[in-house]
């Protein structure tokens, strides 16, 4: 990519390099919708001494930790984010320490260290594009609120010092659009890919939907089912085992916006 | 996995297993064509020391490097290959001293270390079960001999201590099947996916289609593509550069054969 791609009409933002300014000027909130067509990622940030168990532990666990980019430690941009910084350009930072959440903020230059690796790690807002386009409505957006996210009773696979629950995000969808909502995010291995569970949210060790445990509640029309993907929040929940000195990650739902085309990542 | 599965009649050995016991007892052979329907692996071993910079490379170069499966430093066997030991159920081992190819033999055993990581990375092999469902020839398992692999003057994409040459694997077929065989190898992402070149060798660094860098030649009938897809092997060209001081590698052509199924790596 030799020069940064424009954004749709019709976005607040008009390509994904002026989002990235907006947030690095301190604008905070939450992503879905913004700038489609181009891939969002998650974050996780750990020093170099994890980085190996990090990366065993994504491979491990591809559906809720597709890889799109890796930034080495020392390196503050890459190709997906053009004339961006990594420490700045997420709208809100959550800084871990020891594994317990230290605190939220929207710059993290202060907490970056040279030992850093950054993972980027595909989202499944990606698919949200080709799923409205598909004329299926997305609660989360239509309801200008941020996805809903919930820890189950589903064990990752281990690696090293990372293991813990699988965290899933929910979108709740009428009976006649499940089938074709499979079809369509099944096209997207890269960024989560099918869901992972449909319905009886009981059995993955979901309470209430009603509180999730990441981002806002959504409210479920009478007759839709609770659709569930894996997430990229999902090494966020392994942190409090892992207890790295420090780790670094977005704040669920307020995601990079890189310069990369969901298009990239379908497959036939 | 509970039990180890069986490979479907017509196969010399009833099950991948049997196979890896064959070849542990000594058997020393190219594995194209056997235990149809299971999946064959490349492998690289490195010392741990430079087991993040592979992995990056490898997730920076998904279509030659897929990883299907990591064996962490200390471990010999893993549920890929059920009862098995990964230090001898290779049909033969090429072993590299800072780089260069040392010796090549059918036992590592007296060669590993305590410390060394193993890489299982997926292989074309994969695909030609469908491709021959399909009724697509393939030449090198109707003409027996190996595969033939050919590096390029593509570069791959380097992370830390490795970087180098492409190296494909290459199958003649008639231009009529081309197309097809596109389609079914492109259901395969995580075992080399679609081509990455078809036709035209010289476009590639390719000057002699008779002289391969690993395997064998194939008698290319009249009318024939050669058809051209990225291959496990890469890994072993870019120890010329990374020049670690001990790596093990499987022989080109001669693979793991592993209890996991090729449909399991098959998309939509």
């Amino acid at each position: 990519m030799d020069t940064a791609p424009e954004a749709p009409a019709g976005s607040p933002f008009t390509s994904p390099a002026q989002a990235r300014a907006a947030f690095r000027a301190g604008l905070d909130r939450p992503t879905a919708g913004l700038c489609p067509g181009f891939t969002q990622t998650n974050l996780l940030a750990v020093p170099r001494e994890h980085a190996f168990d990090f990366l065993l532990f994504a491979q491990r666990n591809p559906k809720p930790m597709p890889i799109i980019g890796v930034l080495e430690a020392g390196q503050t941009s890459s190709p997906l984010l053009q004339g961006g910084d990594i420490r700045t350009d997420v709208p809100a930072y959550r800084i871990y320490r020891n594994g317990e959440l230290a605190e939220t903020v929207t710059d993290a230059t202060a907490f970056w260290r040279d030992d850093i690796v950054s993972f980027l790690i595909g989202c499944s807002f990606t698919f949200e594009t080709a799923l409205l386009a598909a004329g299926i409505d997305i609660a989360h957006i239509s309801q200008n609120v941020n996805v809903p996210m919930y820890r189950t009773s589903i064990d990752t696979e281990p690696a090293g010092i990372f293991s813990g629950p699988l965290v899933v995000s929910m979108r709740p969808l009428p009976a006649n659009q499940v089938a074709e909502a499979v079809r369509i995010t099944s096209r997207y291995p890269a960024v989560h890919g099918a869901p992972v569970h449909i319905g009886n949210p009981a059995e993955i060790g979901i309470r209430d939907l009603g509180n999730p445990d990441y981002g806002d509640a959504v409210t479920i029309p009478d007759g839709h089912l609770p659709v569930f993907w894996a997430c990229g929040v999902t090494p966020q929940a392994a942190l409090l085992a892992a207890r790295p000195e420090i780790a670094i990650a977005h704040s669920p739902g307020k995601m990079l916006i890189t310069d990369a085309r969901d298009a990239e990542f379908q497959v036939p």
